[in-house]
């Protein structure tokens, strides 16, 4: 049976059982911290602009958007969830094959339980099936498909959407190779755009186009038969080289949810060990910024692919400059939301010591290292190094700070009693009536901050 | 200037005047060819389809779908107008570069148009514009990108239908390259979908897509600033080869109309010089079916990759099949809708035809050759030779056949009186006030073809 069909009959074949309890229990918190970044993201300009340019072709306003007072259609909805819980890169990633899987996957489920009855479990379990889809198939491409320049998040997220809303609709084993299919020849997104919004439309758009390709296969439109590894299908076309089986070995046995992580700075993983070596000299010595003279930084090849930026201007720029998260972190001991605003970005003092780190690649170190080497103007160096830096799967973030990291992002937003409202629901999700309950509790109440919009 | 801004100044500035009068009466030929084909393809199950799964997320029915009574918002339009246009491959086609043009454009805009208010000659000079966009990218990437698996009419269409209404929106130009950032990192569509309905869903959601890429830019959303020429963009995730410089090379003094093509028959252009020499030997000759025990083509090798399939059991297979475009060619002496039917695969004539039929392809056979070698159960055989087929360059569908080729698809859905008006429409295209009157003009009238759905 073809790597297609072996995914699609475990994926409609699967009972809640099959899923083992550590797994079931790391998608709570998956969904959890999912659920912080959609509501953090939900006031970014970028959600804005995407509702005025497209809220006007809207369908029913069946579905809420997370974190905002609009409805929409669900398909909308989907997009809008998307864009808002990766749009400040916040959000969840598998290191082994840098795809950031909760946005596109749940960014389609909330829209679809927002405008249908869900119950817990099976949410959940739609989760984990689409979670599972998208991780093998970006596994088997990674890093080929990745390194030719395509947004691994967007093109593998769409199986994600797809199978997840597939499964709660109920396909059938064809249906849902159709659906694979639909999705395979909908999978776009490309790096160019990293800096940009579009950046954060892909994990979007990736939940609409699955959710999309799920509603088209059930009604019967047909797509080819051998989506994945047929000779002009998702893998020869979209990697250099790929790997079929990665696709279904160890089904039921292996899960990807366990190889999941969540971020503690919203900026892009391989910056995380520069960051926290800054941190730590930070907090450790205490060292005035003035005292600065230099800052030079050992980082994995990686690290200047994707944040070796120069021209540093606006937000989106910052998360793309190691200098900057570097000299931020010196400067302020953290590397929050704030950190990465244009008013960090044009701080005089972070400016200052941006200007004078320098960054050089090594291919010795890996991803989760990262040497920092400062020099002040007294004529002393002092060096940190990081080796598996804080939200790795070695030192992974607990469920308080999970708690903690969505209460930042969502104080904003709601009130208190709303956010411990919507801990609560989410700490019992596959347990809930009915998940549209959640999705309620992330709706911001027009009397309690008057300031939000 | 980087190619993107080239071509989005160009599109930007462009005025009417500057659009050659022989250019200006291709583009009506285009039109007209294009609506025929949407027309004939409205009735299409996949059409029924996408209606029944995605017409239940439509916005504000301010378009009219050509061809058929229900009304979308313009995004659904130009998705539902795409496929319809597509699903046929009755479409016309650039054969430098495989693109099939107009689908994706002329979808996008009839959607537009049919909501706001477009007059004549702004239609066609957006259509002039999108269609030199996207001809020229396609041929930039062609042939590595095509060769690679990727439907080029949807991958490149997305840019014709974001740079047409990115011009009738009047973007800037800084929101035109936005606008093909938005395209390039939508642009999606796998040759491995052929033969299901998947394939005409491509260049409908590159109308969509593209449409939704204008749409984003107009409000500011921004994306890459090189997504054409860009290290991670376009050309170099798309191709494994391609030439940055035919993007812009000599704008405004060569145009990608006066090398497009319109189909006599509804299948793959490669197979025409076959069905050509199967009609000629048909009509010349009167071979009865039953005389004929063998058929031997010798073809170019791009036929046997498009067109090579095997096993033909529907409609769909029976275009990709140049077994079955010469058996049924040889017994109707005609290849028209009718012929690729589930009926005419099923016709047991043809069925034996096709099943004695061997192609093989010859490195010195050209796309527009073939040669057809038929032998006879009385051991006489008959050979027919075709360099440069009907509805090539050289020998263009006049425009009284591009006429009776729309009324013969357009006659199942329209009366004679609208079709004679939306000809007299067509012909003065450009000195409309408002183009909403051809869209109108396709649209059944409840009382005419009761027979019609």
């Amino acid at each position: 049976m073809s790597e297609t069909w072996q995914l699609a009959s475990w994926a409609t074949g699967a009972r809640g059982t099959d899923i083992p309890s550590d797994v079931r229990s790391e998608a709570r918190r998956a969904i959890l911290d999912y659920l912080g970044c959609a509501i953090g993201g939900s006031t970014h300009t970028a959600v804005d602009l995407v509702v005025r340019a497209l809220g006007p072709f809207s369908g029913n306003a069946t579905a809420d958007v997370l974190g905002r007072r609009e409805r929409f259609d669900p398909l909308h909805t989907a997009l809008l969830n998307g864009v808002s819980s990766h749009v400040n890169d916040f959000d969840d990633i598998t290191p082994d094959n840098y795809v950031h899987p909760s946005a596109p996957l749940a960014s389609a489920l909330f829209a679809y339980a927002s405008a249908n009855h869900v119950s817990g479990s099976e949410f959940v379990q739609a989760f984990v099936l689409g979670f599972e889809v998208e991780s093998r198939i970006g596994s088997a491409l990674f890093p080929s498909h990745y390194d030719m320049g395509w947004h691994i998040t967007s093109t593998v997220g769409v199986f994600g959407a797809a199978v997840a809303i597939g499964k709660l609709i109920g396909l059938s084993r064809q249906q849902m190779v159709w659906a694979i299919g639909l999705a395979a020849t909908q999978a776009s997104g490309q790096r160019e755009m990293f800096g940009s919004m579009a950046k954060a439309f892909h994990p979007g758009r990736a939940a609409q186009n699955g959710y999309a390709a799920a509603s088209l296969a059930r009604a019967g439109f047909t797509a080819g038969q051998r989506p994945l590894e047929g000779p002009r299908g998702f893998g020869a076309v979209m990697a250099k080289a790929f790997d079929l089986s990665a696709m279904t070995a160890g089904l039921n046995e292996t899960w990807a949810l366990r190889r999941n992580t969540y971020k503690p700075f919203p900026c892009v993983h391989v910056s995380h060990p520069t960051i926290e070596a800054a941190i730590r000299l930070h907090d450790e010595l205490h060292v005035a910024p003035q005292l600065i003279r230099a800052v030079r930084l050992r980082v994995a090849p990686s690290v200047l692919e994707l944040c070796g930026r120069g021209d540093i201007e606006t937000a989106s720029h910052s998360k793309l400059s190691i200098s900057h998260c570097a000299a931020v972190a010196l400067v302020r001991g953290r590397a929050g939301l704030r950190e990465f605003t244009d008013s960090a970005v044009n701080d005089p003092v972070v400016k200052r010591i941006r200007e004078c780190t320098s960054a050089e690649s090594d291919v010795e170190i890996e991803d989760r290292q990262a040497h920092l080497h400062v020099e002040l103007v007294d004529g002393r160096a002092l060096d940190r190094f990081v080796d598996g830096p804080f939200g790795t799967l070695e030192r992974p973030m607990t469920d308080q700070q999970l708690e903690q990291k969505l209460r930042e992002q969502a104080s904003t937003t709601l009130s208190d009693q709303q956010i411990d409202d919507l801990l609560t629901n989410c700490s019992r999700i596959d347990t809930l009536d009915d998940v549209g309950a959640v999705v309620k509790a992330t709706v911001p109440r027009p009397d309690a901050h008057p300031i939000w919009r």
